[in-house]
């Protein structure tokens, strides 16, 4: 298996560099004073349309072939990478279908529809995903761009390392540890491909929600191994069946850890967010904050940057965590 | 009367650099769709405490001679700018009293009083603070800090303008508008400073609540006219009776106009920043989206940066506006 290295972030950050926006370090003064450590929280609520996604989606499709491209994508996703494609196919005046489970936040599928993504959905305790968009794909000859398990998806999201090691070094801050929400991985091992040459000493941890800490489980036993069907998570980007084969084998290569958060801990975080941070976090994009917040991981005296990676969030659920 | 100058502008981004956080310029494609133009977000709730406030209060209290800072700083307000001083004193080791209309919002007056500032209440409606203030200040032999009616203060708020006009510049966009939260003119005032050296073209709109419409009403009548008394809005923080003298000179100096929005139009920007900015806006610091997406002002064809100058909003308020 071939893993991407340095020069593919390098040459993905060059090639997104018109279609994304470089995302602030956020800092406040009570996330430190509740760590007991200094920290930067890396907003990728602020990038377009509201999470990290279109990072890897618009660096997948600008690398097709012209011909290929033309002819369309392809995605299955809860939401995040379904807006990221449908938007990155836009720019390219390409066809985008979209297969996303029935359950998926409102805002995530009006969004994607909006940017004239074909919307199919599924059920995503019954239905295989996989299958109903592999069909579609044969049939309309489409080029599925898949959510994690691609190494152009995977150096498209490792530029956000690129920007965090540049923007921390101009801080004069050396990096002890990065938490970086985790579904199938593509977050996490692009951000460690990137910090692995340009802040090594940095320790990179996922973080998952209880219940689908496959991660976990997979780095410990040393193999990929599944989560138990049907557990359900209010972090809806964070549930993927098993991690991707190519971020698994990059974090094993790296020495990744990882943590599991409750649901309770990310509405925690989102609440935290709004108040302190003045940015919306949806659940999933939580997960690092709250893994900090509730010492999943020690960070007191050290120096930490916690990956806040979306905040397309329903309003329903909004004002669960403001209630919370 | 002696105005602010450009060079106290630049002496003051000197002064509070260490103090303060370069806030980033957010766009939002929803938005510049809304607005039919390119539109940059000021996003000074990202500021540290979640307010623009710091700047002014912290290059004010760095001015003062080191025996008067010693024995403490008093300051009015509803909210921000008490925050900011609690906070500027509190890095400089002094005590701070803030006096604070009893309606001001619970987080405001909670986030004063963990930064060590000594709330004193009194009735917005029936009681004068500017009294209060001096006869507190009187006692105890403390400086008052002003909202906005000090150079040293337009001068620190000032320095948003240089750090936009630098961004915009990076970014290759000559600014067209320039649309600013108003209250007693401080912000607008000192932002009005920076861009006439900086960024000439630019035009400086002063956005106020209706019923509060002073400035506006002051710079066609030539002279400073006060608000009626009594009339509320959920736009807290710009709540003044009169423009500052200071403020109103320089409007008139560089040509400022001024419009007014509704409170609804207020709670609308705050729920579209939430959904397309993904930022936590307080009523004050939405007027200048509410009004650009209520084309309050015509900023098609474009480009136009606005101000979001806090984000210290209670939960119960931005339900509110989530809800609208």
């Amino acid at each position: 298996m071939e893993l991407p290295t340095i020069d593919d972030v390098e040459e993905a950050a060059r090639r997104i560099a018109p279609a994304i926006r470089r995302t602030p370090l956020l800092r406040a003064d009570a996330l430190d004073e509740a760590v007991g450590g200094r920290v930067f929280v890396k907003a990728e609520c602020l990038q377009r349309f509201g999470a990290f996604k279109i990072r890897g989606a618009y660096n997948k499709i600008a690398s097709l072939a012209p011909e290929v491209r033309a002819r369309g994508v392809l995605a299955f996703s809860s939401g995040n990478h379904a807006i990221a494609v449908a938007a990155a196919a836009r720019d390219f005046g390409v066809r985008a279908v979209i297969v996303m489970p029935a359950d998926a936040p409102a805002v995530k599928r009006e969004t994607t529809a909006a940017l004239g993504g074909a919307v199919v959905l599924y059920d995503r305790i019954t239905e295989d995903r996989e299958a109903i968009g592999q069909r579609l794909a044969d049939d309309g000859g489409l080029t599925i761009v898949r959510p994690f398990d691609d190494p152009f998806i995977i150096a498209g999201q490792g530029t956000i390392g690129l920007e965090i090691a540049e923007d921390m070094a101009r801080e004069g801050a050396a990096i002890d540890s990065v938490l970086v929400n985790c579904s199938g991985g593509g977050l996490g091992s692009g951000i460690a491909t990137a910090l692995a040459a340009r802040a090594p000493a940095a320790r990179v941890t996922l973080v998952e929600p209880a219940g689908h800490d496959d991660f976990a489980r997979s780095l410990a036993e040393g193999r990929r191994v599944q989560n138990a069907p049907g557990v359900r998570s209010i972090c809806d980007a964070l549930l993927s069946d098993a991690p991707g084969a190519i971020p698994f084998e990059i974090a094993r290569a790296r020495g990744l850890n990882a943590v599991a958060i409750e649901d309770g801990e990310a509405l925690a975080a989102m609440a935290f967010a709004f108040r302190h941070l003045k940015i919306v976090l949806e659940p999933s994009g939580a997960a690092a904050l709250g893994a900090a917040l509730a010492r999943r991981v020690d960070l007191r005296g050290s120096t930490s940057v916690l990956i806040a990676s979306g905040g397309n969030v329903d309003t329903a659920m909004f004002q669960r965590a403001l209630a919370a």
